[in-house]
């Protein structure tokens, strides 16, 4: 895997071989495919790992803070060492996106972390509306607003990440998200 | 252009090449290099020109809507709008994208939309504040929170289209967002 990250940084997702993997990690293709199925397996492995840091930061966020306003505007203090851990690595993400639209099964498996993701902010969004902090709404619709939020903040961090005071935009820019969510109109 | 286009959603950014472009569009490479220097030139052009629509689309809903809150709401009904526009177009955009992460020249040209969007909504926020229909605040903020809901929406849309309903799903994250902006806590 460290192999395999290596090379995707070098060379990029696509240009990188098997062989080559196993070159640099002085495996054999056998014992490679022992452990994988395939190419985009590894990086899914290595997707994985990435995203367990921000897992655990979810989680513990959630289990340590039970008034779900408090969360997100806590889970916005995560968002510089996520675009702090992406950084450098757009062009293999971007690269295992474009491989990934050109096949069907890889595009399910390279969704699954955002179907997650999307879960997890519906479990909150109830808790939050069953709770009380959040007044009656589509948990769904809360859920995505959350999410676009999020999202938008992280992508233009990692694309412009000198742009602006990325930190200080996302803690307010949740905050104005949040303050919407908790005294919406009806 | 239209040849262009073709073969990019045909054989992805990379694999078309100019001779390829050329060949298609039934003119000289001369005749090519007369109007563009390069390939990603002619991709440039062709993003301006999917990109006119929306230019077009944000400036009358500014000129039609001295408003700020009620232009941000408006604009949540041009979404569903450029997320149907982007169809079948991500690979090209990935690709292209993975292309201008190798060189630093096309990378700023490719950012160039951006900070236009950035520089669009800046000032409608100015104009928002100075003319008192959003609480005094950093405009920048406040124009990159909204940005950062509007691109969260958008990639959203683009990646998992049949997932939510996101003409919805957008309409109340921006009215959200806008009353969080309008009544927000100081």
């Amino acid at each position: 895997m460290q192999a395999a990250q290596d090379l995707f940084s070098r060379s990029g997702f696509e240009s990188a071989s098997v062989s080559e993997i196993c070159q640099l990690a002085g495996i054999s293709k056998g014992a490679f495919y022992h452990h994988f199925p395939s190419k985009q397996s590894v990086f899914m492995e290595l997707l994985a790992e990435w995203l367990r840091g921000l897992d655990k930061a979810l989680e513990d966020l959630r289990s340590n803070q039970p008034e779900v306003p408090q969360s997100l505007i806590q889970m916005a203090e995560i968002l510089p060492a996520i675009i702090k851990a992406a950084e450098g690595r757009l062009p293999i993400f971007l690269e295992f996106w474009v491989h990934a639209t050109r096949d069907p099964a890889v595009w399910e498996t390279a969704i699954a972390p955002y179907r997650k993701y999307k879960e997890f902010f519906i479990q909150m969004m109830e808790d939050g509306i069953s709770g009380g902090s959040i007044p009656e709404m589509d948990k769904e619709t809360a859920a995505l607003a959350v999410m676009s939020m999020a999202i938008g903040l992280l992508l233009q961090g990692i694309v412009d990440p000198a742009g602006s005071d990325w930190a200080g935009v996302g803690r307010e820019s949740i905050r104005l998200l949040t303050d919407g969510l908790t005294r919406r109109s009806t």
